[in-house]
């Protein structure tokens, strides 16, 4: 039997066994406009994948990931069902095997040699994302405006809270002690430079390459009187100069790429030297693949979240700095984009006036494909907190994290006012 | 000016100044027999290095590690002064530098060769050092019988507390369930099996290649009326068979070579699947460096202490496993050290009684060696908590390993009694 003695609905099933394949067999159902249909026979259907002519179907059985993200985003396909369930459950179908086929493998190195970050190529890829228009961050962030992952004491807390609380976690993981010089690297709309300087009394040098971030953050410092405390400077963090006690960066490792690990490494060495401590929160991987391809096409370019043993060799060991606690937050992920996907949902009005209907559809894809990443684990949160060969401040235990340190941080804010 | 030409006072400080070159300009003082001696210029000396004869001095010049072990167990070298502080200013000292001269390295590759972790190289090196004798280590381990890191909620806290924390601390980290199925790869004197079984109720195997320490174990499994729920197998890591939820290890990877860690992994993907979760708790090291050639020619054969992205990509990759937790506690080993060698020192008398002088002078090194080691960072305590991809007991945060347990475990026991 081949292609050509097909009829119709023969090919159509033909095509649709190819899917399945390609989706690792995943649990849920596929419908095409013929009405030909595949459905798990072992398993209740997390959803239904809706395709609406076979020229997608065949784009999408050769490359998958920027085929479906690009034929959602432009209403060729469909998900019927809890779009999260329905792309973690591919997630997890997929997370044991190889990554696809070699012209989806092909495609996805391609866009890595078009994509490199290079001084100006991170300015062009950071300008893309994060400097389309505060005003639309504004619609689904919250009021603090970080776009990272939240700690959530439980997941019941609010977006808001946790937010504060993820800022908190991080400045007492780092043990900051007032007056203590901080450098932040990739510092979004600067409200983790500013809470460091407002309850912890460091003096802080952020850096970002997002010129309408800056802007934001600048204003935002005025307004509540640290511009004294806190600078924010238009600059790649290959450009770091100067001396800190503590490195911090926040979402930026993700962005930076491997080949660029030696010189973030060098970057952190000459901020903290031997005696400094810092911590990484990023986007990593359970093991080295590339993030997904329509992600990289369409929303990050650049992006390449690493392995822990990826990025330990190359930014750790030469300097013999020790790793002093590794935390991993997926759920915590998941949970702050369940959060952003429900505000955004609820204003597609107003963000489909900004960019027009496909946006919408895009960015809906977007969060609730990372969601679904966080999920399944294909996605992992990790916050890492290192410390140079001679540093000083080693925590004896973890305990004075899960302290309640309100009143604390109340004087530590005093303190700054008064030094 | 050649060696020849030198009268005896220039040839030993020439030599002097060699041997401090060899250990990187550590701020101590080293005297010789005919009263030459070098003294560090800008800071006070952490103490004094005694060296009996020329010939000592040469041999440590050569190869360091081994003549120095080998020389201050016969006494023909000495230390004045502190010497957890003498021996943790030579390895910071050394921290920066590449790891000696071609003969060092060269002893060092050949000790590697012929002691590999085969099954009957593995079984010789355990035997040769925890079949010692029971009685030996009763001495100076706790009265539980650990003989790894304790966790000592502060500094003050004793031994024997800080050893139960310990086990207590590995319990929550993996959230034992009463029921649960663990094993156990290297259980030493039984203490941590028998605490799970008791105090969470969960039924282990727990495996042991050492006979002397599985005797100890059986019987005080009989004496607590815990036979029935914990089995002690005296047999390989690598011939573990059965499905369990948790795999535990304490103090065993760094026994295990990371030319057996594909073997490791398949044991633990064999034993707990991709739905399980499991705990490591081993010695490890900021970047990759052999073991101390002494330490492993005369204490630790085929000892080697991992960097955590040594043991990651073998361990956990390969199968899409999580990290999701790790803890450095070099600290606490350093502070278990401490109260070790104290207790071992009080004990001395019937040290030497049992094994001679020697080894009395040999078991100081090894343990005052071990302390400054971790005091200086050159070693590393990791607590690495894993998952597989399928896993459903992910903790949301870590605060549950730090709210006090004692009537929830008082529950758990009583239990386990009834069920």
């Amino acid at each position: 039997m081949t292609l050509l003695s097909l009829n119709s609905s023969s090919l159509d099933n033909f095509l649709l066994q190819k899917l399945s394949r390609v989706i690792g067999h995943a649990p849920i159902r596929i419908v095409l406009p013929s009405g030909s249909e595949i459905c798990p026979r072992d398993a209740t259907p997390a959803g239904t994948l809706v395709i609406r002519d076979r020229q997608t179907l065949l784009r999408i059985i050769l490359s998958p990931e920027i085929e479906f993200g690009d034929a959602y985003t432009e209403g060729r396909a469909e998900i019927d069902g809890d779009m999260v369930e329905v792309l973690a459950a591919v997630f997890r179908a997929l997370s044991g095997r190889n990554p696809g086929s070699w012209f989806a493998r092909l495609s996805s190195k391609l866009l890595e040699r078009t994509q490199a970050n290079t001084l100006h190529g991170s300015r062009e890829h950071i300008h893309r994302h994060y400097d389309l228009s505060t005003d639309f961050y504004k619609l689904w962030l919250d009021s603090e405006m970080l776009y990272t992952c939240a700690y959530f004491e439980s997941p019941s807390v609010s977006l808001e809270a946790a937010q504060i609380d993820k800022m908190d976690l991080v400045c007492r993981k780092l043990q900051l002690q007032r007056g203590e010089r901080v450098v932040e690297a990739g510092c979004g709309w600067g409200a983790f430079a500013l809470y460091m300087a407002e309850h912890y009394g460091v003096r802080v040098k952020a850096f970002n390459i997002s010129q309408e971030q800056l802007a934001y953050a600048r204003a935002t410092a005025k307004r509540r009187g640290l511009a004294d405390c806190v600078e924010f400077i238009e600059d790649d963090y290959r450009n770091i100069r100067g001396t800190f006690d503590v490195f911090v960066s926040v979402g930026m490792l993700e962005h930076v790429g491997t080949e660029n690990y030696p010189a973030l490494r060098e970057v952190i060495h000459s901020a903290i030297g031997n005696s400094g401590r810092g911590l990484l929160h990023f986007i990593g991987m359970n093991r080295p693949r590339p993030l997904s391809a329509w992600i990289r096409k369409r929303i990050f370019p650049g992006a390449n979240p690493p392995t822990l043993s990826q990025m330990m060799p190359s930014l750790f060991e030469p300097w013999n700095y020790s790793v002093l606690d590794v935390e991993n937050l997926r759920l915590h992920y998941a949970q702050t984009l369940r959060h952003w996907r429900n505000r955004f949902e609820r204003s597609t009005d107003r963000v489909a006036q900004m960019f027009g209907e496909q946006f919408v559809r895009l960015w809906r894809l977007y969060l609730a494909g990372s969601e679904a990443g966080f999920v399944a684990g294909s996605l992992q949160l990790f916050q890492l907190l290192f410390a140079g060969s001679e540093c000083r401040q080693i925590p004896w235990t973890r305990a004075h994290l899960y302290e309640k340190l309100q009143p604390a941080k109340q004087e530590a804010k005093w303190m700054h006012a008064a030094s």
